[in-house]
This record gives structure tokens, sequence and C-alpha cells, in this order.
């Protein structure tokens, strides 16, 4: 017996038709690659981005097809999101900090017919653009007065090329689970996979955001993505906001911290979400001027672990909530949200400090495992590491093209390469990469709390740890140390700061120490390079145990 | 080309299951029929309601059957929902308010196979059970000591029957589109009708109720339904208080002023729902007991339209905030939700109240439209009436057996069959029903407000106003009066207090006094028998227009 109510699908469409009706005159602020600001509405974004649709049907363009977007978070990126989904074909988000052997790599995977390109990045792509043969034209996101003169096949100002269709569309009809974005994941090795969204993948994951225990948006709100759009589906908030109908602020291509807090205030935001380098940046830049936010009351912050000194700064000089969350470009790609559930009563600061340092809770419609290497449960109680394993309505479940073969394991989990604990109230905590964890006899270390100990040592810049081949206990932690600028510090004072703060047993075998740390493109420590050029390391106090 | 996002079908143990595992120790609390508070968690909930639905396998329930439940919210009553659906049956919840005919007539028009009953409704149900020939057995919410003698049908009590199974039971595989839960609108004419909500309706329902803009639950909420989960789907807060994890206090039989206050204070309740009448009962007895609210935040009222002296008595006197709602069981049933946005400015009190007193805004999901008898849009100006159509994925398409033949218009949109205006940012106001609302000369007037108008006045016990026929402008506004206990009122009286108030060509021409107006089962005026009384009637000025 099947129930009776509307066939209504789950479309990203109907998300701008909600906010243009009943949010339509809402802000829609950003800061123009050109340079000001500018400021538009729901209503207009609607009426523009079905301009987008018809244009890009004119350009050929049809359901299923790829069109790439290499842009800042601006209304006219927005625009053509929906434009793209609203035509039945499928916005591809192009990291433009990836290396430009993989942007071509991906551009050609995703066999991407079209690009929108923002002023910033044209010089690459006319260096590129003989390796990018599927892409026909180049639409460059700005209006006559600011195109450049360029060598892009087919190139048009986005102003113009919009301007030649009267915006007479309706939206095409679609399966829910029709494709609607791609993001390619840059894992540390082999090539960019793509992860598919689909409509439904979208509007659900979007709703689920916007509760009061995810992003907590309502229509009263002005929320800023630091977070770029092309940085794992943009945390979905093209999508979130329009569906509250809040106000949005977007910071276009300027993310440092004088120019993030002058959108902040200027324009009243309530929440925000970026990585944690971004607000690195912003408390820097308040503290050095003696800034106060006055509107900020939430702040999202993934991508990479929040260090506790971050947290403590935000909440405590700042009045401002962090919600410390994480999430993967395979999720859509909220994975969990911390924050403090009664089950951990009143604690005072510090403990709640202790729970924010957690990854947190996973919401409704993702469910989460941690297994040992034989795939078995492991149990919740804060302390045992397990590969992190997930399973829900926005989770991939196979890559772009079968890259990577089956990714689910029998139970329909996906495996997300990360080790974590989970904690009697659910609240997760990452421990490590998979990859990364060291195992020393039997037992996971984690490098991931060894770096963020070392870290808290004035002296120290930077820290890595990889675990290296050992006789005795197949693996032990080598502490690699990037000291700060004119510091000079010994292996002893190192280890000393650090006793007494973990197990005997997770204490690094050696330190050594370095003036520069690899990075990947997204800024990670690339500790393959790390492994490598330790490969043939041993530790001075093997001989002993051999 | 599609996602390539996991299939995850929306299943309402999905719910129940999230509670259970992200927040398996948060309580429920309820009022038990018996008489004492009892406290369970969601986890107990989770692992009872898979002993419900193993044991309804038992009793030879299968996937589709319906199970009727005619219950006050109670944590058995929750644990039958979800063992219900859980076994991929149809949890029908019936009004025990309705005339035991219209019972009699659901159950039989359902085909219920299987009825949960409480204790107060064993009596009722003793006296109609010859009439309900499909009920093979009848599970009485109690345990042995409290079982009462009965001649219901192969009766059980409920601990006794869920006792017989271990709970080593899956949950079955469904489509997402698959029946949940049944609940007939009980209308002013003619038989109720089935409407019929799918998993799927259901968790996207309570998805979209969470939000900050809807029902704002967190998970460190404490809420109430007080609405009866027989009250078109119990608002969906069955759903959405686990999907949020929060605490859910149960009411059970206890409606009265003195009993809801008692369990909002002891029980730290910070969100409630319910009903003008309700509220009525709860603010004289926090009045004449000169008590204070020192948790609730925020009070949902629906189901009829919320006098402005309540909102501002609720935010004014105990600072809580007044969410009010519109419904239907057709729409699972939430239809708009009263915020103030920001395009109001900041109103001053008497402001925000005038806001209030509409209905609200659409969520994400509902899409709504006013349209004219013709069938053409009227604008959104916030005065012109049109008849309210919605339409969205969680509003009926068809009642069950195809009742009432073809209900939606050809753009796919149900007619509400109440009149409202729209105002220009979206909030919705009712202004009649469409069978009451008075059309005089081509323009409409608005009974309800009348009615709110009249009764206003300090002699005024209730207040009905219904059209009647007049040879000039076709329909004239009559208002009948029931005076309060030992007042006797003028109707010069009344029509002075009301003038100015209304335009000049809203005023009734004529004032009638009665002692006692008609009511239905469900405590709204019955105006099909007002009409009936007045149908003779003829105003005294009409000599004059002819």
């Amino acid at each position: 017996m099947l129930g009776l109510m509307q066939d209504w699908p789950l479309l990203c469409h109907r998300v701008i038709d909600h906010a243009a009706i009943q949010h339509g005159g809402r802000e829609v602020v950003s800061r123009s690659v050109e340079g000001p600001l500018h400021r538009t509405t729901y209503r207009e974004v609607r009426r523009r981005a079905m301009q987008v649709a018809q244009r890009l049907g004119r350009d050929g363009i049809k359901a299923g097809d790829r069109v790439a977007t290499l842009a800042w978070n601006t209304w006219r990126h927005l625009e053509a999101w929906y434009g793209i989904t609203g035509l039945g074909a499928v916005y591809h988000t192009i990291n433009p900090r990836l290396f430009p052997d993989q942007i071509a790599y991906i551009a050609n995977h995703a066999e991407d017919r079209l690009m929108f390109v923002d002023l910033t990045f044209v010089p690459l792509v006319e260096k590129l653009q003989e390796r990018l043969p599927t892409i026909e034209r180049y639409v460059v996101l700005t209006d006559a007065a600011h195109m450049p003169q360029t060598s892009l096949r087919n190139a048009v100002a986005y102003e113009e090329w919009i301007a030649e269709v009267d915006g007479d569309f309706a939206w095409v009809t679609l399966d829910e689970n029709a494709a609607a974005g791609m993001c390619y994941t840059s894992g540390t090795t082999g090539n960019p996979k793509g992860v598919v969204y689909s409509h439904r993948s979208n509007v659900l994951h979007s709703m689920m955001a916007v509760a009061p225990d995810a992003f907590d948006l309502s229509v009263r709100d002005a929320i800023m993505p630091v977070v770029p759009f092309f940085h794992a589906n943009g945390w979905s908030i093209a999508f979130s906001a329009p569906m509250t109908g809040c106000k949005l602020v977007l910071p276009g291509a300027k993310l440092d911290g004088a120019s993030v807090y002058e959108l902040l205030e200027s324009e009243g935001v309530t929440m925000t979400a970026g990585v944690p380098t971004v607000w690195l940046a912003l408390l820097a830049h308040m503290e050095a001027n003696g800034l106060k936010l006055s509107t900020l009351r939430r702040a999202l912050i993934g991508g990479s672990a929040c260090p506790r000194a971050m947290i403590q700064k935000f909440e405590q000089t700042y009045n401002v909530h962090v919600a410390h969350a994480w999430g993967m470009t395979e999720m859509s790609p909220i994975g969990s949200i911390c924050g403090i559930k009664p089950d951990y009563g009143t604690p005072d600061f510090e403990g709640v400090l202790d729970i924010k340092m957690k990854q947190g809770s996973a919401p409704f419609t993702v469910e989460m495992k941690i297994a040992d290497d034989a795939g078995k449960d492991v149990p919740w109680d804060g302390k045992t590491f397990g590969r992190l394993m997930v399973r829900g309505v926005c989770v991939a479940r196979e890559y772009f093209r079968g890259e990577g073969g089956d990714i689910l394991d029998p139970d329909g989990f996906f495996d997300t390469g990360d080790v974590a604990t989970i904690d009697p109230y659910g609240n997760m905590q990452i421990t490590d990469r998979a990859k990364d964890v060291i195992k020393s006899g039997g037992e996971w270390i984690s490098t991931i709390e060894l770096e963020n100990l070392a870290v808290g040592h004035p002296k120290v810049a930077e820290a890595a740890v990889i675990g290296v081949r050992h006789p005795k206990w197949d693996e032990r932690p080598l502490l690699v140390i990037v000291p700060k600028k004119d510091e000079k510090i010994e292996k002893d004072e190192i280890i000393a700061f650090m006793q007494g703060k973990i197990a005997k047993w997770w204490m690094p075998d050696d330190v050594v120490f370095v003036d520069e740390i690899p990075h990947t493109a997204t800024g990670k420590i690339q500790k393959t390079a790390l492994r490598e050029r330790f490969k043939d390391y041993t530790f001075p106090t093997q001989a002993a145990a051999e």
C-alpha cells in the first residue's frame, strides 16, 4: 500500500523558487571580483538563473552535460549553479588551488562542455586551455566593461551572454535522483575522483543543514560562507541559505582577515562557515587592531580539525559559538557537527572546550560506525580508535565512471579513511587518517594528537608525525618539527614539554628538525612525501631494541 | 545522468534508530493513563517498538495493513507507531472525540485489523465493537495489573502482549513511498476522508519541522506536544522530536490547565504545541494562581486561529514566543508558521502582534497561492482575499479509496477550503472558510474577523457570523451572539462597539442573541446548522433595500 502524498520531486530549483517567492527581497551581497560590493536579491538571482539556463540551452548544453565553474563565491556563481541545475545540467566546481595537471585531468574526466570562469583565473585557464579540448566555450563572470582581452575559446562576458535571452524559461522536469553537481576529491595519492551529487541529495542535505543543531539558520540570519563553493560542495550553503531565506553574504576573492572582518561587520553577518586557516587570519587581524565582532553569533569550522585555542578565542574573547564540524566531499559534505548535548550536564568552560574539540554528532540522514581492521564494531567509549565508516542519503555510493571500484562495505558503509573515537553520547572525534595512524604493538597512536600537542610549544611553527618501521613494535612515531623563525629548539625540550600530556607509549621515539614540511594543493601536510624522505631513517633507540 | 549518492530511503524507523543511537539516553516522560509519571528513553522506545513490530507480525499483521490507535500521547502510543511502521503496516489514529458513528465509519472504511486502545476508551469501544467487524484484536495500552475486565474481542494488555516476543527483529525493507500512517479529516459535511501519509512524507515533514523558523527544535530542548497524536498526524512531533534527540514530554489524558502547567514546570519543557483551547485553560490556571513559566520559551499554536490576547499574554506576561501556525490533516500537517521576517523592520510590540496574528509563511516543501473563484492568482498585498491553494511534498494528492474524487487543480494544487490574504513578505492570514465567507456585492467579507471583533466585547461569550441572502447584495452578514452568563446586551451596543474597527460595508446588517451556538465534534462552530436555523431570516433593513 502506497502513501497518497503528492509527487513533488526534491529539485534544486525548488529551493531558489522558494527563496524568490517567500523571501524575494532578501539580499545577496557579494564582494565582486572587480572590486566593489554588489547587492542583489533572491528574486533577481532566480530571474537571472533562468536566463543562464535559457542561454546555456542556446549554446547546446543539455540535461546531464557537465558545466565547469572556476570561480569565487559571488552572486554570478550562485546564478550559474541554479541556471545549470535548472536546465538539468551538472555544475562541476573546480578548485583553482589544484595543480594545473589536476585541473586538466578532472575537466577532461568530467568532459566539461562549458566553463564559467572568474577574472582571477583567466590567465591560468589561458595557459591550460589547449589541454581542455572538451570545453567549447568560456563564460567570463564579468561585464563588458571588465572583459579582458583573452585567447579563451569563444570567450564571452557573462553579462553580455545572458543579456541575449529574455529569461522566458521554465525549469526542466527531472527525476530527483538526476545528477545536479560534481566535485572531485583531491586525495593525497592517485588521481582525483568525481563525486556526483543528485538533486535529491543536495535538497535533503540542506534540509538537514538548516536545523538548530547544524547550521541553525533562520530567516533572520545573515550567513557568510567563507568556504568557497568549490570546496566540498560549498558545504551546501548555496542551497541552505535560500532554503531558509536568510541574507547571504559572499566574500568573493578576498579571504584575508581584514576583508573578511570588514564584511562580517558591515553586513551584519550572524553565522559564518570556513576552514581554520581563514579564522587564524581573522583572529590575528582582530587582535592586531583591537577589534570586536558585533553581530556574529556562530562559526561553523571544519575542513580540518579546529585548534583548541581557536575555539577558546572565539567563545571567550569574541562571544561567538563555535560549531566544530567534520565532513567530506563524498558526504555533500556534512558528516557531524559538535554541540553540547544535555548528557554532558553543565560542564565548566574547560569542559566545554574538551567537548568542542570533538567533531561531533551525526545529524539525521547520516549513520556512523567505527570498526577495527577486521570490520568489527569497536565500542563508543570515547577512547577506542576505529576506522570511521558512514552511510546515508547524502553519502556517495561510487565515484564518477566507477573510479576506485566498489567503495562501500557489505553493509553499504563508506570508509572515510579517517580513524576516530565516538564517545557514549555519540560525539565523534577524528584521531587520524587511517593511512597515517601509527600501529605500535597492535595499538593505534594518533599522529594528529601528537602534532597538536607539539605545535602547542611556543617555539614550534609546524609539526608532523609519521610512523617509521620498528623491528619490535612494527611502527613507532617520529616527530618532525619546523621551528619558528629564529628559534632554536632541542629534542629534550620538546619531549619534556609533551611528557605527562600523553600516554608514555605514545611518546615519539625521536624528534627531527626541518626547514619546511611539504603540503598538498589544498594545504594539508603531505605525509607520503615525508614518509618517502624518512624511509631510510632508523631510530637512535632501535639498536637497543634489536 | 543520475547522481551517485546512496540509496537510503526515507523511512520512519530510521528516525527512531537515529534517536536510539545518537540520543539513546534522552528521556521520554509520560503522564500515564494509569496515573503516575513514567520515564523511558529513546533507546528503550526503539527496543520495545521492535517487540511491537514482531508481535504484530505474530498476530498476522502484514505490510500495508491498517492498525488503529485510539489513544492519548504516551510512550506506549509512541512505541506502537514505530512498531506499526517498522513492520510496514499503517498506523491509523482515531480521534476519540468523534461521534461513535464516525468512529465506526472510519475504522470500517480503513479496514483496521487491530486496535491499540487506551484504558479511557475501553467503555466507548465496548459499546461500538459490534460495528467494527474488521478489528480482530484489541490491545489495551496498559499492564496486567491495570487490565480491566472487558468484552473486547481477543483483548490483551499491551505489556503482556509484547512480552511474548524477544524483540529479535529487523525493520522491514520498504519503498519510501509506502504508506506509514492514516488520519481521517473530520469535515463539517459528508463522511470523513482518509489521508494516507507515506514514510517519505513523514520524514520530510519532520526534517522541515525542526528548522529554526518552524519548531526550532534542538537536542537541548524538551518538547511537550499537548496536541494529541490523533490530531492531524500529531503535528509530526512523534517524528521530529526523536529526529532531533530532544527530550519528549507526553501529557497523557490530562490536558487541563493545572496538569499541563505541572508538566511544563516539573520536566523543564522549553517548547510546546497545541490548540488555543488548551492554552486558554493554561493561562487561566496560571492567572488564578499567580504562576510563572520558568523554562518554556516557545509555544506553537495552531488548529484554529490564535486570539491576539493570547499571543499578547504569552509574549508579554510569560516571556514565551508564540509561533502561530496553520496546517491541515491533508498537509501532514504544517502549512505555515509565523515569524517576524526582517522585511518588517523592527516593529513595536503592537506591530509584532499585528504580524503574529497572521498564520505565517510557507516553509520549504510547501507552495502556496491565493486565487479568485475563476482560479486566477490574486495579489500578495495583505488585503486581497483568495482561496488558499497548496502544493508540496507532504500534501495529499487524493483521499483513501479515491473518496471526494480529484482534489487537485490542473497545476496540482490542493484547495484548502480556506480563504486567506498573503502579504508582500509571504505571510498568510486565514480570513475565513471558503464556504463561510460572505460575498457581498462581489466583494468578500470575513466572518472570522467579525467574530473575533465581536467576542472582544466584554459581555459576549461566543459569536458567529453567517451570510444571509440579500436581494441587493446577494449576501449580507448576520451576527449571532451568545451573551456571557447573566449579561444582557443590546444590538446597538454591539454595533457601536464594532464601529470604526472595520470597513463600513462589513458591518453586520443585524445582530441576534441566542443561548447556544452548535459545535462539531472537534469544537468548531457548526455554521451549516446555524445557516439552517436562520434560512428564513430576513433583515430588518431588507424592506428598505428592496
